[in-house]
């Protein structure tokens, strides 16, 4: 019985598992391409050296079409071998799927991917990471997606990850000085307040190889540096925790007063708005309590009820509600003003 | 000179990378820690046979406190052998803070994390993770910021990964059927329409070792099910591309017909709540505009523009603002209620 092993190679050269070299040694074929990730020269080397296997290096197309894989892997033991994690790019996915429906045995050993390895390393808390974001050649002149993800994501305080496409055979990608750009660029399109030039940002370069690159500083500072090459990712930290402040102030070398929050300055809607409507309709009732005959009392007994509902629903992250208790408790008030029972001066 | 090296175990016994075993051979000393895992008594035994080296196993105060290992790193190279990624715990990350600021020499080779693995091998798209939120003995009960993530992540259609709490040390965890249990609760709780018995979910048991566990179907079914050892892990998908559903029914054996989209049902509160209130004002309008006297007719004017500002506010995604107008309008009306000067029936 035959079997399909998708072996992910981690980062940089050395970066597959025990178990991954393992199963090329228990392989009849062993698979490798990597062209998806920046060529090592001694990627293949060294995988041949620790497994003493020969590797059959294999391109795109030849993946994709994936019916020799198949064929061989109903008969024999078949490793592909996939830079980083096997099963982030869909191509492999899809191989295994058809894998699996062909009544092939398949497995994974899993690599470490770019995403998990930078979050992890930047000195930030790893599970306040929220959707990781794509920056390709074609979307980097407008950035809809990219701007939105980081507006939502600062909102709730949520560090963003953003992967620069690069392409090993086009030797082409996105540089961190044209993300940044463009990130700029959409901040001036949407204008929503979510980037500064100020904004705190890390560049990140080739994380888990023997020579990563860290810089961090405000976009306008980061949009004139050099980075070397490539893969490059950019961290839009959101909220930060005290401990997190010191680990990016140590980790990028820089003054800790200069990792400023940049999730401060974007506030939703209702924080800013209820506490502000709240105030006044307690101005409001305290005008009006004391002139009104008992007709009106439950009227003021009820705008005061949804007043302090407001505030709590406020304080579970409920905006929507805190939003039509307080709109409900105006318009209890406001309706005596319009219909001249009552003077309100809000 | 010294040096602190941070190395990633990654998941199962042979999970450390080679650029892992390369360091530990170069090191002067080999600390390492599993206090954070489910303890593989192979482990140990095959990190000392790749290595050629002996490990010094140490618990979790002696890697806290760090003293000793700090003074060891200041004179000689020193590595720390941590399980899945060195970086994610703030334990280490701490303790790499306080080697840079000491000025010792830190690096990180990175290794698989449980949250990576499993995103990747649920035969979902990687990049629809949002959020991943830990299920904590401690929030079972109510489980309110699990509810919520779920909430915004079906809303946006990502994919949601719940790591369930474990602890080696006290052999206590939260069990899939404990933590499905919880969340159902939690929809009574909360009752937002996020999930419903009906909802579908993935267990994944065991991702990274060589015996992984897989089930998937309704929440309701998933609750009677038995998973077997720890870690544990759940995954709510929210919008499903088709190669999604078919890699989710291939990899999970289950009819494609079966995996239904949970985001389909999940609406935002705004969305769900204003055109119910726009139809009841209306109705309210309807029934007082000719019984009342001309000085109530600029609380009737006021409540039907507000109303319309509403669900123009809606259009646009306003949620807060149409909720707050829609309340205002109610707010208007239902004073004349309170104070017996018209009768609303709602």
């Amino acid at each position: 019985m035959g079997k399909l092993t998708f072996v992910g190679l981690g980062l940089g050269a050395e970066g597959i598992s025990l178990q991954g070299i393992k199963e090329i040694k228990e392989a009849d074929r062993f698979y490798l391409e990597y062209y998806t990730t920046p060529h090592e020269a001694s990627l293949l080397r060294e995988l041949e050296r620790a497994s003493g296997r020969e590797a059959t290096v294999v391109d795109r197309p030849f993946v994709e079409d994936g019916k020799k894989i198949l064929a061989e892997a109903k008969e024999s033991i078949v490793v592909l071998g996939v830079p980083g994690d096997p099963m982030i790019a869909t191509t492999h996915g899809e191989l295994r799927v058809r894998a699996i429906r062909a009544g092939i045995e398949t497995s994974i050993v899993h690599g470490v991917t770019i995403a998990s390895a930078v979050a992890s390393s930047s000195g930030l808390h790893y599970y306040k990471f929220s959707k990781t974001v794509t920056v390709t050649r074609e979307s980097v002149p407008r950035l809809t997606q990219v701007y939105h993800t980081l507006h939502k994501n600062l909102l709730e305080g949520s560090h963003t990850l953003l992967l620069l496409e690069y392409d090993t055979e086009q030797g082409e990608g996105v540089s961190p000085p044209a993300a940044i750009e463009g990130l700029l660029r959409a901040e001036e399109n949407f204008r929503r307040g979510v980037l500064k030039g100020e904004t705190l940002a890390l560049v990140m370069s080739r994380v888990g190889t023997r020579y990563p690159g860290y810089a961090a500083g405000p976009l306008t500072e980061l949009r004139r540096g050099e980075y070397g090459r490539a893969p490059h990712c950019i961290v839009v930290p959101g909220k930060l925790h005290f401990t997190e402040v010191e680990a990016v102030s140590a980790i990028f070398s820089m003054d800790s007063a200069a990792v400023s929050d940049n999730s401060a300055g974007v506030t939703r809607t209702a924080q800013t708005l209820v506490p502000k409507y709240v105030a006044k309709t307690k101005r409001a009732l305290d005008q009006v309590r004391d002139k009104l005959g008992p007709e009106y009392k439950p009227v003021l007994e009820n705008a005061e009820l949804y007043m302090k509902d407001a505030e709590s629903f406020l304080a579970n992250g409920e905006d929507e509600l805190a939003m039509l208790s307080i709109g409900y408790a105006e318009g209890l008030l406001d309706s005596m003003n319009f219909s001249g029972i009552a003077q309100i001066d809000w």
